[in-house]
């Protein structure tokens, strides 16, 4: 995984985008089921998206997913409703053109291809955040980047990537990733990375299982607000160095168990009130 | 809908304002009553009383009205408290010379003429907000245009425009919205558009309905607070263009009712307690 | 009522320090009570303490204190402990030597003195707050002057004088009030406003009854926060004239009921919990 | 204790810790115990670690410690948990190599030499704090040095050191205080202070005992906000000078209990439900 500039950052590719809306016109039909996901996932998943709301990721909107655990080409996701009022009941199974296995009447979020698109390039990814997240959006509009300033965001050592609607999309678009094509575009500008921002809208953040996706949601909040007052600060930041980053992260990333536990305990008890 | 110029934002109309004093001293005798508003609007400006506490638009001061049902010409708004303390029984109807029909010595907003001027003016606004929203404040006496950063506040597009009732109600007001002069001054800058700022006070915001109402002062403030993080930043801001802002503004308008749905529901949860 | 220029504002009276050390010595003898204080006033009392709290101006530190109602040269405090854990059985009577009247034991607040110094020389004050209140003491350690940025902090208007205790105290005290002396010395900076910083250490702020010193702490650590913004947007804040800010205060000054009717039923609602 | 430079603050001691390697390798058999130590220190113990978390000092990570009561070579902290989560039957005891004196199987946390070391060279510590606080993080990797703003935060008079790994570690770290070497060389820039910064990575904050230790935290992170935003504000801030801040930190430690009271009491009161 090399260090991205920012160029590479900034271009999207139009002809890959081209091409990707050839896929998704065959992709109407319903496709099957890979069955019932385990319990404990669907648990995980529920609990995932209260812990968005409680640490700021997320508000009324912003969505997760996970890889089915039976079917590489499936995630589950919920029905199209706020992040704080999903249960196990509202979970649907999707495949990878984002079309909902069985879905009964229940709306889908509208930029579900932002999951279905990057599971489709990124067999490591098992689950990916879609989020508005406050700190984060500055980033995405100005030319400061984004890097890692202490070792809990160690992930963001790769470089975040930006992702500019207008390179895949043209100038007019109403910003969201409403179709396969722009979905396949993001998950371009996301590369091999952990986190791309969407300028005017939020960030995507993939991670190889459920808590580590919500703990580089966290920390990527965290650290775009602790960034941001560095630099107020004045004088240059001392951000990690790839190095340091790439051990700090391999090394937190065996602690994540300590606050999902913390999280999701919370989460589910105030989600049974 | 043209973007305003800075210059037609600062400038209110002293000329109107002469005039209108005219027809709000013939307005003082009780006005009837257009019958018992739906019980789902009122629940909703109940609700959204609460909802605008929540979320930190409003604090004990701030109000929010909404066009009656089954007239055009009469308005209803809680008599004069805290808004988190406003339930069905405050409710009160107001004719568009901000009478209320039926006092019963209730206290009335003092700035009530807000919201009876700007209905008079604007068929298509059926919802308004008055709010000292904090993160606003400073976009309203200082030289920085608040302009939308990302979609989830793409209608702010046109432009905000910033009331200086100086223009309108000379050197010496105590900065209240307190007759229906100085309304109808508020109305002519805002125009055509969904929120203007008040120079030393604070914004109202205007929608075709209560759910849009909240959703569009929620995201002010947010985009107030993200866009001052980004010109923290340093260098420039890339905004939505004009072109992308109203086909955002048309597609997020179709998804209100999700954080709608979840803001009531913990708004009168917390209301029974 | 004049507007003080930054020099007023800094110097001291160390001349009348000296002098007053000799009127604090006489007042060793347990003063006599005024008899017990109108019960709803002792509730008030309680309740600005924990509003205080909820509203962010005090933490574990902090007082407030209001004027006997049967006796001018007496107030009301509580003893010293967290403001949030005030009761009415904590509140002590305290003469204008700031000597209480029954102590049995109970601890006193070391910086009582700031209370019963002002209440000698301000016959118009009911009611002072003593706060380390977060946003405003930047304000106190630079340049920057406090000033009235919208209607709600109009009582700002004849500017906010910051009190070094150098001047008055010599270069090496603690930075406490911890004698009448010092006592006199903030006395005198305050002057005939209602809110005084003290460097490197909080503000004292003065009002004709306790809603109304709440309610002007609250908005004077809300205008900090603002103005602090409103600065950092960079070119000229305009904040509000003396006419303004004069009339604004006034109209203000009668809708005070308004958030103090909700504060304190908060405020004594989690305090019965 | 002398102001430290900003010099001997970044330059750790490669020489000692080579040298600390050699003691920390006889450390492997498992201690004896001291004995139970007082309930009411365990009961402290667990108020601190929840105590920090309601004053957002730390988040599901960073550690508190206290030194046993019944010998000086011995130390209590939880098993490996979030902070929030930790209960009585949590804490466990290390010797100054950092050992558990009865692991039974249970998990420590990776950087209990921070707590081992410094016990080991600072007899007049009696309690130790690790934390992420975030408004300090800003202030280890840039060129700001933290300092006293106001009376709460006195005791970072004699300056703040700022901990470089790389000094200590060599360039390729992952950031973390992982062996006794590292503890040594931490220690070693704390010196005489009560706070050191860990660049890319926290603070560790030290005190005569627990209420101390966690008031110190507290006061830390607010010193830090609150300096952060009196540099906004331009123009130079005026910090405490030596002279008070001594005379203020010596006030001060005589008021702790105030606070500890209050944080205490809703500390134990939110662990009980």
């Amino acid at each position: 995984m090399d260090i991205l500039t920012r160029r590479q950052v900034l271009t999207g590719s139009a002809a890959l985008v081209a091409l990707a809306g050839i896929r998704s016109a065959r992709a109407q039909a319903a496709p099957t089921t890979a069955g019932p996901a385990d319990p404990k996932l669907v648990e995980d998943l529920v609990a995932a998206n209260r812990i968005l709301v409680d640490q700021g990721v997320v508000d009324g909107y912003g969505h997760v997913s996970v890889r089915h655990d039976k079917a590489a080409d499936r995630y589950l996701m919920s029905r199209s409703i706020a992040p704080e009022l999903v249960t196990a009941a509202d979970i649907m199974e999707y495949d990878l053109d984002s079309v909902p296995v069985d879905p009964r009447g229940r709306a889908t979020y509208l930029e579900r291809f932002i999951h279905g698109e990057i599971y489709r390039v990124r067999p490591d990814v098992r689950a990916i955040v879609h989020n508005h997240s406050p700190s984060v959006i500055p980033f995405g509009v100005t030319g400061a980047q984004l890097r890692p300033l202490y070792h809990m965001s160690a992930f963001l050592w790769p470089g975040v990537p930006v992702f500019e609607i207008r390179s895949a999309g043209g100038p007019g678009t109403d910003m969201l990733i409403r179709n396969p094509a722009l979905g396949q575009a993001l998950a371009r500008t996301l590369g091999a990375g952990s986190v791309a921002l969407m300028r005017g809208h939020g960030a995507v953040v993939v991670a190889g299982n459920l808590p580590e996706a919500v703990f580089r949601s966290v920390y990527t909040e965290v650290n775009a607000r602790l960034q941001a007052q560095a630099m107020a600060l004045g004088g240059p930041v001392t951000y990690l160095d790839p190095e340091e980053a790439k051990k700090a992260q391999a090394s937190l990333a065996g602690t994540i168990p300590r606050p999902w536990e913390l999280w999701k305990r919370k989460a589910l008890a105030a989600g049974s009130k």
